[in-house]
């Protein structure tokens, strides 16, 4: 295996055995992550993100010393391999999988953090690093660099906190995590974008209008193609009733289209991770309904899945990469400010967030009328952590702006790409190792209070997760039409919410009827519903009723 | 679009837009080949293969108008794209699906019409292509590529056949087309391989030995590392309860372990073909077992979907590259050769098919004892019809021998590569147009008999393909346990059957215990079945057994 493995550094061509070689290694990785994750998983400090990173960088040092330390990575990290096959499976797995109805309650609020907190952020970590950079001699950083930086380092991870938050016991603080953070992807990646296709050298009040003007039309844009690709998907899956002669028809249509509504905002150039991140949530909504039972099981799973092999794939690249000895090369004659440039960097992703997460909370609050809906201190504790993590996005940025044609070599360029690579090693690591004790602290004690404004019921996660059923909207409904003694808070709060009871009944009186839903698609022989007429009830369904 | 499209072809460089181009058109294609495919479900004449060929076809011609005739594919077709991405699931879903009763039942009739018969075929067209050609003067074509014509045009494709035949009313034909198909390609792989590497200057009957020797090396090790990998994950997914944690978890290690094996095949020059598809028999048989409940659904049908869009993609692929003018510009001095080889290459197939088809046959029935099991005339005239299509193997192989590096101007070349596509094209449509009507013609004055034969259960496709369930196995068990009026025939057959006998005894004294499989896996809690105790029994039982 050795000789296989140097006989790949050694010659970089992409030929035959080597494309071989580096697949069967990452493929057993991959694997080996699995397993190992499984296995500490009861484990109260690690998690997966920290097992892929740690068998990364372990990799990294055999291949290092295989190779006589020439190279420490397999594949070159192309920024194609991660925006195109690796972040679509994440995005539409995390839209997918959404509870909307949280979602759509905290909108305000997730817009706030994960737009114009993300913007904040941005500003901080740009001036920041102006300021101090300009005075440290790292080398010719321009303008546009340190624009860059501040998007760079805007962009958080959130998945690390999200696999310790409960959704169902704190309902509210997941959303908020969860729908801040594909947000903030967003945003963070469109600002990138419009930095670089940004013309610098005249900068005007003009000039700042535009770009505002810019990043409205792309979020709009992008939000409406993913819903007509949802849409469209669920029309004619419900049209023409593939389930009728074949399940596979159906999940290869589902994967298909979400996919090629990705791929279609890329090459208009609009934001390809909220189109897919909507496309998502309406597949989820209307499409998902209109499928054979096999097949809601199937693409349920397999989304899951996808995202999750995309996820593990991502950090073991980094945790192989970080060892890449050509870029510690030109930072070697100076480790200290090596260490300078990323401490300060850190800080600086600490008092940015920060700077917006107590301040948007404040006014959120100030919104909201009953107390059980406002995030406390401890809740604005836990959301400021949760969006310390920087990850795979801020690598693949990083290596954009700074790798580009002939750059690399540049000495700002080579400690820039180190100190992400720093800072996302540490912040992924350290800060996810304190997570999960962080947040049982922070959570615990009022774990009861937040199954209070809890509308869901609060079932063992041992029977929500590997049943699935019609979950996700059935609670939906029931939540609704049944008040039960738990959800007073709930009720008090939804009583705001005329547009969204206007919204379900657009959704009922026309949406559904067109393109099926729940309930919504005509029991016709043939048709995908059909079967569940003859199945007995899952034991999903049970569940809720006997709630 | 079109703007685009020229981009794409004019520089043909791997820039990013490019890339994004050629997805959305390739993902848009694939979906349009869906939709229409299931309307065209009901057509006599058409299948899925014809409509992905002749929409590959249309959008070639697009293509070619809109670049002004410069050229008609979006991608380079890569061999390494064929066998690492798409032929893995194609042919790990093979053995996935596979009713193993029947195959094992039918093994050595598989074996000889998949191993030996290929080697008949492959040697009655290296003889036929080598006498007629060496006349025709169609350039200088070597012993190694006569040998190489020989193995291209053995290699079949009976996916089209297999859409149309029925797996439960005609059981012995479906396992003999279905198996051979498999082994056939295996076979022809490791032949073309061989005679790669084989050197052709010092022939003696030492170097044929070797040869052989070679072949069934490559043969056993390769059957025996795919039963290794299956074995191995069927372990660590029941030792290690996955489920317990995660869904995802289980689902993510079977389709990366069963890529691995293939992976790991290709790396030491096995049949990796060979492999991939004894690793699906063995997952199928243990470790599909030993996963939750949607695990089973969501690997059932996410395999098939794989499977199902790796062959569109392979059709679409092969009907956009038919129109490649670059292959077409040296035959086009003459148009009349071209023609003649092909159809001489036809002919070639038909003979070289027939050859051992009827005389395998004749050899097959003469061991078996009850008359139920014997391959009567009309079964043979389809099985011989069967093999006759000639698909993506074909293709990728001829490529293989006729494009390396600087052979395509060379006459002798591309009037072979331009004949493999006529062949394949018109194998695939006109002979593929054919086959539902004929198989309806063969099989149907008969379908009661071979009913009768079938110890399956012959429910009706709607009830078997959307649930699933336990299908593949309770029907194994039933059929051994429960004697019913109609298998008297099945009880007669395996009755000389012992070897069978033996491995059942075996695979339950020691093979499930360590390795689970349907009823050894243990009701532990927080196992994988403990749920299965709680559902309400699967439709598909009750179906079973109420039968």
């Amino acid at each position: 295996m050795s000789s296989g493995i140097s006989s790949v550094l050694t010659n970089l061509s992409t030929s035959d055995h080597t494309v071989v070689v580096s697949i069967n290694i990452f493929v057993a990785l991959l694997c080996a992550c699995i397993v190992i994750g499984h296995l500490l998983e009861e484990n109260r400090w690690m998690n997966e993100s920290i097992t892929a990173i740690a068998i990364g960088l372990c990799t990294g040092v055999i291949i290092l010393l295989t190779t006589g330390g020439t190279s420490s990575h397999i594949f070159v990290f192309s920024e194609d391999l991660f925006f195109i096959y690796l972040l679509p499976p994440i995005i539409f797995n995390a839209g997918f999988q959404v509870k909307k109805k949280q979602f759509f309650r905290n909108f305000t609020t997730i817009m706030l953090f994960g737009a114009v907190g993300t913007l904040v952020s941005f500003f901080i970590i740009f001036f920041g690093a102006k300021k101090i950079f300009e005075k440290m001699d790292i080398g010719d950083l321009d303008l546009g660099d340190y624009l860059a930086i501040g998007a760079i380092f805007s962009a958080t991870d959130s998945v690390c906190t999200l696999q310790v938050l409960n959704q169902d016991e704190t309902p509210l603080l997941y959303s908020l995590v969860f729908g801040e953070g594909v947000v903030n992807d967003a945003t963070s990646v469109v600002l990138f974008n419009a930095i670089q296709n940004f013309d610098l050298t005249h900068i005007n009040i003009w000039s700042v209008v535009e770009l505002i003007g810019n990043f409205l039309y792309l979020f709009i844009i992008s939000t409406l193609l993913g819903v007509f690709a949802g849409l469209l998907s669920a029309y004619i899956i419900k049209k023409l009733y593939f389930g009728r002669h074949s399940t596979d028809r159906e999940v290869a249509i589902m994967i298909l289209m979400a996919y090629l509504s990705y791929m279609l905002a890329e090459l208009f150039d609009l934001s390809a991770i909220l189109t897919v991140f909507f496309c998502g949530i309406v597949m989820s909504h209307y499409t998902w309904h209109n499928v054979t039972e096999s097949s809601r099981v199937t693409t349920k799973h397999i989304f899951a899945t996808l995202s999750f092999i995309a996820e593990i794939f991502i950090f073991l690249y980094v945790g192989m990469d970080a060892l890449d000895i050509e870029k510690w090369k030109l930072v070697q004659t100076s480790p200290g400010k090596s260490v300078g440039v990323s401490s300060i960097l850190l800080g600086l992703v600490l008092v940015g967030r920060a700077a917006f997460v107590f301040p948007l909370s404040y006014i959120s609050n100030l919104a909201k009328k009953s107390t059980t809906e406002k995030i406390d201190f401890k809740q604005q504790i836990t959301i400021w952590w949760a969006g310390l993590m920087r990850g795979a996005v801020s690598v693949a940025l990083a290596y954009n702006q700074f790798t580009r044609a002939g750059h690399t070599q540049l000495p700002g360029n080579a400690i820039m790409i180190t100190s992400t690579i720093t800072v996302v090693l540490f912040s992924t690591v350290v800060f996810g190792m304190m997570t999960k004790p962080l947040v049982r602290l922070m959570l615990h004690p009022q774990k009861y209070f937040s199954s209070m404004i809890s509308s869901e019921p609060s079932s063992p996660k041992s029977f929500i997760v590997p049943l699935l059923g019609n979950e996700q909207e059935s609670e939906f409904d029931l939540g609704h039409n049944v008040p039960r003694p738990t959800s007073i808070g709930m009720l008090l709060a939804t009583s705001s919410h005329t547009v969204h009871r206007y919204w379900r009944k657009f959704d009922n009186a026309f949406m559904r009827p067109v393109f099926g839903g729940r309930g919504f698609v005509p029991f016709v022989p043939g048709s995908p519903t059909e079967q569940s007429v003859h199945l007995p009830r899952s034991p999903q369904q049970s569940i809720h009723q006997t709630h």
